[in-house]
């Protein structure tokens, strides 16, 4: 597979042309960024981890049948992926409270909530991704229909249920993530982009210790032990 | 009807207490505020004036088959009402893009919206009313089930077909409007509160000039006037 034009430089990855139109080859980068970017660090060895991370998240997602936009990790951090089109929308699923929902809502941080939580966010660095209703995202055209909603909804929720059972087994809670998706040439709904410490926060299930970006976003430090950790946990 | 102790001193209103437990009077302040009362003024005449409208609108929506809290007007700022639980949610109803709807998600000032939106904001002055998503209302226990919220928006979506038609057919365009509602004694859901100019924006359909509380909001000035003006139109 050769590595074609740099098409897009994001935050957290690089996406390359190749010599076919339908692929793209993701790079995962070391540099860290949180709340819109405004902090900014790097961490070397963060790609290749959150590189590894993603790939058995998303081999495990595809033995429960869920439609991934990996097709091979070809090297420490890179990974050859179907190219599909984003909906710009970032899909979090929410287990236990905390971030932005304590802050925006006042619900007690670590709360249990008492059912699988999805929002929506419409994907805009400009706006500072602001929550959205459904009514929002079809008045926006931000997806096709609301059937297409109903297919993110139901899917964030099954990422979840086989997530969050995985990392119990591991010792770890699922508190909550982030997950995209896009439209392959098939015009299939499709998870994209990554799952990673980067876009999920995991707690140890025995002493609440973050082992996620949130070590990055509070200074705690040793943001790549903990990295390390959850991949060591994944592989156990 | 004896007036009794004083239950409760709003932004917009005083509610009080009378000799039926379920009956209560709402008097109207000439108070203005705005950006979560970080705005603050007056202009003497205005609650008298918004008791009338609101007086008109609900009796007008009421003979279009809505439940309102609406018992009697009893004098120039005064109304009986019967006492609801109030759902702490505000109905917000749209039909043409302005104020927090362009801000927050970049949609062009004036774009007629290709269909009715409605939002729900969690009334909370401390967390400055943010919006929710229909999981977030479960989850927070705001209504008791999925099913309220359908029909709070359908109440929403009727309301607007009733208004809009009406100011239509009076020089105005119904721009958009915010709603609450409450649970009555018999369990039922109602329009409770107010529909005035100071919930409602109304635009000149030929010179676009705003008649509502964006003159106060934005500091154009003629606030009376302008509330005087819907009134006018409103009996005509
Ligand atoms: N399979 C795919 N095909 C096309 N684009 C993809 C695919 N998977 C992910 N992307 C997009 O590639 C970019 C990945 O880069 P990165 O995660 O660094 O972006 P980012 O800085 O988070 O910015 P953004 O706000 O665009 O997500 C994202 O815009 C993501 O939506
Ligand atoms: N029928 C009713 N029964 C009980 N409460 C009502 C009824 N109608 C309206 N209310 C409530 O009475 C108060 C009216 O006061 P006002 O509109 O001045 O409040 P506000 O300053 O807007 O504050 P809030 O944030 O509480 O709405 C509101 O809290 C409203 O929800
Ligand atoms: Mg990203
Ligand atoms: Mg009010």
């Amino acid at each position: 597979m050769k590595k074609g034009e740099l098409l897009y430089e994001g935050k957290g990855k690089k996406l390359y042309k190749t010599d076919d139109e339908n692929l793209l080859i993701a790079e995962f980068k070391d540099d860290l960024t949180a709340f819109n970017a405004q902090k900014r660090g790097s961490e070397a060895g963060k790609g290749a981890l959150n590189n590894k991370i993603s790939t058995q998240i998303f081999r495990l997602l595809k033995e429960h049948g869920i439609q991934t936009h990996l097709v091979d990790t070809i090297s420490e951090t890179e990974q050859v992926i179907k190219k599909v089109d984003i909906i710009p929308l970032e899909v979090v699923v929410r287990n236990i409270a905390t971030g932005s929902l304590t802050k925006r809502l006042g619900i007690v941080e670590g709360t249990i909530l008492p059912l699988t939580l999805v929002e929506f966010y419409y994907k805009n660095d400009d706006l500072n991704d602001p929550l959205v209703n459904d009514e929002h995202c079809i008045v926006m055209n931000l997806v096709k229909s609301e059937k297409d909603l109903q297919i993110l909804r139901h899917l964030g929720r099954e990422i979840n249920s086989i997530l969050f059972k995985f990392f119990e087994e591991k010792g770890l809670k699922l508190v909550d993530f982030k997950v995209e998706f896009g439209v392959d040439k098939d015009g299939n709904i499709i998870l994209a982009d990554e799952i990673s410490p980067d876009s999920c926060r995991f707690w140890d299930a025995k002493t609440n210790e973050k082992l996620d970006k949130d070590r990055f976003r509070q200074g705690i430090g040793e943001v790549k032990v903990a990295y390390e950790e959850v991949l060591r946990r994944i592989l156990s």
